[in-house]
């Protein structure tokens, strides 16, 4: 049996109870390590489960399937993954692979940060669909989550941002010359995805695209940290004034919702509680928010 | 310290370890019992805790919260919540009133529907706003899902639509006369959630409203029981097939999602392994959705 066990956002007892049962009896236990991090190492996991854990990097999931489903139609594999197993696409593709083996499949849920976030005060029926804000360089600004970001802002939604994370990643130079020497681990901040977001939004207006623009330095937006850990932290303000809350937030995984204007009083009373600055928030709030429904 | 403890979807092993330990240990333990279930009862539950498990319906949420919160500044209050606690509005309000109270909060996530529901093979990037459904009466059809899904697919993105359940509801002749007792309970199956989308895509053509409708018997969709439960089960088809599922489905809970026509391929192939009858799958799929990004 093929077993994807969530392990939820946070750390080592995060995972369900049926989750541990599953990963002390398996004969292998993989740990996917690439689309998202728990808040503790390797090690601790291993001493809390009291037995090995292999990283599966995307080299392996994606190359060495095989690998991980050998002999899984007689032993039981266990797939880790951080917050719910059919997070991310890669996952679905194990499964696929998993079933053309016929080997049975099984998968324990857990807490996603598309449901956690609900933790803001933000209703999980008000935001619309999810995007991905990636790293940009100076040559790659990849703006696909700019359309999307409009879809949801024309019917007045909220939008999760997820943001990247770099793992094992290779410098140019070193993939070129087929070293395995790997970059220290990136994590996108709350500051990072703004300013991004700002920059497309200014290049979006240059190029005449966006006449009315999709979001603007005065949108509200709450920047989030460590979402479901016992360090959760919220700031709520302009996107202008989370491209400078990084300290404050903390450590990472950051996350960033961008509020739709059908956002309910109820929840702008709960989320306000986390504003940098009280007064602007209700000044934007009243004038660009409050009954624009 | 009030607790907010998400016990996920299906049984009593689904809670996590830290949750577990929160409600090991808390003075009262409250289970929020009117908004979701989970497939095994309370007896059980607290045989698992090892202590009593109050029940806490509607009226003691929305009323007799002083109880709930009652001296939580000094002692630990456990308040569990099936699925993540923050996937419904009443837990907001509990919140922000032990907030005026001055008493500490924590929250334990769990898994939720809202992206359980990736067990469906169906991308969690690709839907769009949740929606929710109430049982019909012959003079009381709530329609505020159709505009909703309209929206979701104008740009091509799935809807989860969540089913109402109605537990310790009184008849309208018990509630007159002031008689409390109970009805038995009712969970909306698929197939009754089917058809009464069939029925107000019917109703607004007929008010010339939706010239070219939301949605039609042909629409693709996956029927889902107790999803994330050992008996979790899936059937894709047309609304008008799945209007007829209800005992292949099996029990409570179940959930539909519509699909948009943004599915990718891999998605498709996915959903295609529950279909009904897979012949009329590919026809419409090639029909109403492929490469029709």
């Amino acid at each position: 049996m093929l077993y994807l066990v969530g392990l939820g956002l946070s750390d080592e007892t995060d995972i369900t109870v049926k989750g541990l049962e599953i990963v002390r009896k398996a004969s292998r236990v993989y740990l996917e390590a690439y689309t998202s991090i728990l808040l503790v190492d390797k090690v601790v996991l291993e001493k809390y489960y009291g037995r090995e854990v292999i990283i599966a990097d995307r080299e392996l999931v994606e190359s060495g399937s095989d690998e991980i489903l050998n002999n899984a139609q007689n032993v039981d594999v266990a797939f880790l993954v951080v917050g719910d197993p059919f997070g991310a696409t890669t996952h679905t593709d194990l499964v696929l692979r998993a079933r053309d083996l016929q080997i049975p499949i099984s998968t324990v849920p857990n807490a996603s940060i598309m449901s956690a976030i609900g933790a803001t005060g933000l209703q999980l029926y008000n935001f619309g669909q999810t995007v991905s804000m990636v790293f940009f360089t100076d040559t790659w600004k990849p703006a696909s989550f700019y359309d999307r970001i409009r879809e949801n802002r024309d019917i007045g939604l909220h939008t999760l941002v997820l943001l990247d994370i770099k793992v094992k990643e290779q410098s140019l130079e070193n993939m070129a010359r087929g070293r395995k020497i790997y970059e220290p681990p990136r994590y996108m901040t709350v500051g990072q995805c703004a300013s991004q977001m700002l920059e497309i939004e200014q290049i979006k207006k240059e190029e005449g695209e966006g006449k009315d623009g999709v979001y603007s330095e005065e949108s509200l937006a709450v920047g989030c940290a460590r979402v479901g850990g016992k360090t959760e932290k919220f700031i709520s303000g302009t996107l202008k004034q989370l491209c400078k809350m990084d300290e404050e937030l903390g450590g990472p995984l950051h996350s960033l919702v961008l509020m739709g204007r059908r956002t309910h009083e109820l929840e702008s009373d709960y989320v306000r509680e986390f504003a940098v600055d009280k007064q602007v928030w209700d000044t934007i709030w009243k004038r660009d928010y409050e009954g624009k429904q």
